[in-house]
């Protein structure tokens, strides 16, 4: 096997999910791309890992030092939605739904994976609102078993500032989901939260 | 949205089976791998696609002129099994049961897709043989309609050489197969050409 053809598999199967065989099909790719096309995309891997920021404000990642959600005063400057990773703050922003700002926690408390409280940008997250100027905060975190133990753990710490409005998105029955498969916990929180018919 | 993370995102997403979601997943891995790894990929890359040769012998992926197989006189220089891709030959040299040389189609046969005879590497393959010192050429092309139109294509090229021996891979039922799910052709062609039990 080339050694060219060896490095460029090996090198690939660093990325997650992409085992031997992809790796191989991605590579035979790259050999029908155009070689400008491919060195296009190499530049932007490093610039992306060498150039990428994180907002001061809200732990997003960035091109600069505060994120253009953080500078945009048509968004409303006053909401924070906390959560877990970008990723999320991604899906977030596909809905076209929400017009406050974000908070990057960069994870989940996790003692199995040694993941404290002070891994997490919280200290930011205080900080911001201390500063003044924030009425509510929408904690957006998963419910798993980290997410419930980092919620609470939020909660404790958000209990300092009085005035400040603390919700959490809504558990319930996803769109297109049988209520069949869906688990227990979930129905049981379906069916405390149910709502009046409007 | 970044307009770093937009550009990587959008730069993944030219390789085959990478939508929008995985792509960020990759670009969110990027940023937790050392630079120094993530440039070490790119660079890697950039070398395969700029400076990987095909072997002037069989058409096989080669750092050189001539590829190592090619080249080595432990291997049997007088056989050829011709395949279709370069996927293909890195299957085969997994076995560690074959010992000759490969030739190395680029393809098959596929007028839907506007793939001539003349787009495959088949006269370098008559080139070779013309050559002398061929004793045997197995084909190994796949099953397809378009395998099976370059198979008999290339015996019909091959009829040339009069003391060539032509063989193709055995067609039958696969190790782990189930009968009741293997479809009827493969029957056929496993019951026409079964063997005696040794």
């Amino acid at each position: 096997m080339s050694q060219l053809l060896q490095d460029v598999v090996g090198e690939l199967q660093k990325l997650p999910g992409i085992g031997r065989r992809t790796a191989l099909r991605l590579a035979m790719h790259l050999l029908r791309m155009e070689p400008e096309s491919v060195d296009e995309m190499t530049r932007s891997i490093d610039r992306f890992r060498h150039d990428i920021k994180h907002c001061s404000r809200c732990n997003n990642l960035s091109d600069s030092d505060i994120c253009p959600i953080c500078l945009d005063r048509e968004r409303d400057q006053s909401t924070i939605c906390v959560i877990e990773q970008v990723a999320d703050l991604l899906s977030i922003e596909q809905t076209h739904q929400y017009r406050g700002t974000y908070h990057v926690l960069g994870g989940v408390i996790s003692p199995m994976q040694g993941i404290a409280p002070s891994d997490l940008k919280i200290d930011l997250l205080c900080d911001r609102i201390a500063q003044g100027g924030i009425k509510e905060v929408i904690l957006a975190i998963s419910t798993s078993v980290e997410g419930e133990t980092t919620l609470f753990y939020l909660m404790s710490r958000l209990r300092q500032f009085a005035d400040l409005k603390v919700t959490t998105i809504a558990r319930g029955i996803g769109f297109g989901d049988e209520l069949e498969y869906v688990d227990e916990l979930t129905i049981t929180h379906a069916l405390l939260n149910r709502r009046p018919l409007e």
